[in-house]
């Protein structure tokens, strides 16, 4: 059965690989199934023929068959259950592995979105320093806590796990903040990560649309370590 | 096995049940379960004992045998596969369950946090309306879409599942904040739910909690409907 995913006609990023579809393709690699992507612009997302597929109107959604689904850490728990390889077989791994996927999106991940809404939204407020300020001290102090529980860690739990996708991809929304410089092991962990051959390949594939797109040539903030195919 | 969670010693919401060990409860009502409870002060929250078993220092966390589990989502995803009764059986309908307990927490979730960092920590300053105006618009965006998509059924996605136990603790948070009376869907969703004997049980067993701390009678924003036993 064939999957097929949506992304951004036009990502924000211009390539970065922030979009959200980057963890959908990133889990599809590691398991190498095949994926169709669906491009959707702005305008299109709000609209009935995709709200119906995604109720909130964003990217990415995921289909295959009669299955229909949103919600990008849903997406990666689904495929990691559907194909070997990104989930332990050692049921309380298993299911620790998981705790790591809803730990990524539910506690170290909003602080962060938190900052691109100071960024973005409250540019030219008279307060966005202050806000800047606070919300950086919040996602430090995540940060911390997840750098001492990572310790010298390869991953976040044993094997490289489908959290590792979502934490990873979460944490890359900070490089160019500053944040992540003030822990090495944090950032190593996204280094190793971003040499996975997986990562790169998607990394491309989004990177490739951003390039074939009216926006002109991606500036990506970062090239990932060990170079783009 | 016996399974033990933690909770707050003394909870800033009063005995509301706000706080989220109260989802875990639930769900342990919900499939029959008896659990057993360890207090945690906020002093304890932060030392090496309880950090050993929730890295970011915070409840509940949930003990069975030699597995240990922190993170509200994936404690109820853990006992909803491990006892019958919180995911539909056929495959498609149980992932729709577990993209709800995603969405719930990391769509719906955030910007009600948000609300409540608006509410206390930037209390005092000049900038407190505005940034209540600005979560609020986001929130009302999010209440739109869900409202839209639950439309006249009774619970997210078929029969009553984990997800529903997420969302309506979610959207309880806002119960007060006057921004759910404008989808009386949603109002009749979570009045549904907290009608639920189990959800009765949870509620008075952390009531009751509150009640025998030294901080004095509880003040719950809301009494349940249906009363409490």
């Amino acid at each position: 059965m064939s999957i097929t995913i949506t992304a951004f006609e036009s990502s924000p990023d211009r390539g970065a690989g922030r979009a959200r579809d980057m963890r959908v393709r990133w889990a599809l690699e590691e398991v190498g199934q095949p994926y169709e992507v669906r491009l959707v612009s702005f305008a299109q997302m709000k609209e009935p023929v995709h709200l119906a597929l995604h109720p909130f109107g964003q990217i990415p959604t995921y289909e295959e068959g009669d299955l229909a689904l949103f919600e990008s850490g849903a997406i990666v728990f689904h495929i990691a259950e559907r194909f070997p390889g990104l989930l332990p077989a050692d049921p309380d791994a298993r299911v620790r592995a998981i705790m790591w996927m809803f730990a990524a999106l539910s506690t170290v991940e909003p602080p962060i979105v938190d900052r691109e809404v100071v960024e973005y939204l409250e540019n030219g407020r008279n307060w966005q320093g202050e806000r800047f300020a606070m919300v950086d001290e919040r996602i430090r102090g995540r940060l911390k806590q997840l750098s001492t529980r990572l310790g010298d860690g390869e991953w976040l739990d044993g094997a490289f796990s489908a959290a590792d996708i979502i934490m990873v991809h979460v944490l890359r929304r900070l490089e160019g903040s500053g944040l992540l410089e003030g822990f090495p092991n944090l950032a190593a962990y996204i280094a190793r990560a971003e040499a996975r051959p997986a990562y790169q390949r998607a990394f491309a594939a989004q990177l490739a649309v951003f390039n074939s797109g009216a926006a002109g040539p991606a500036l990506p903030s970062k090239i990932p370590p060990g170079g783009m195919s």
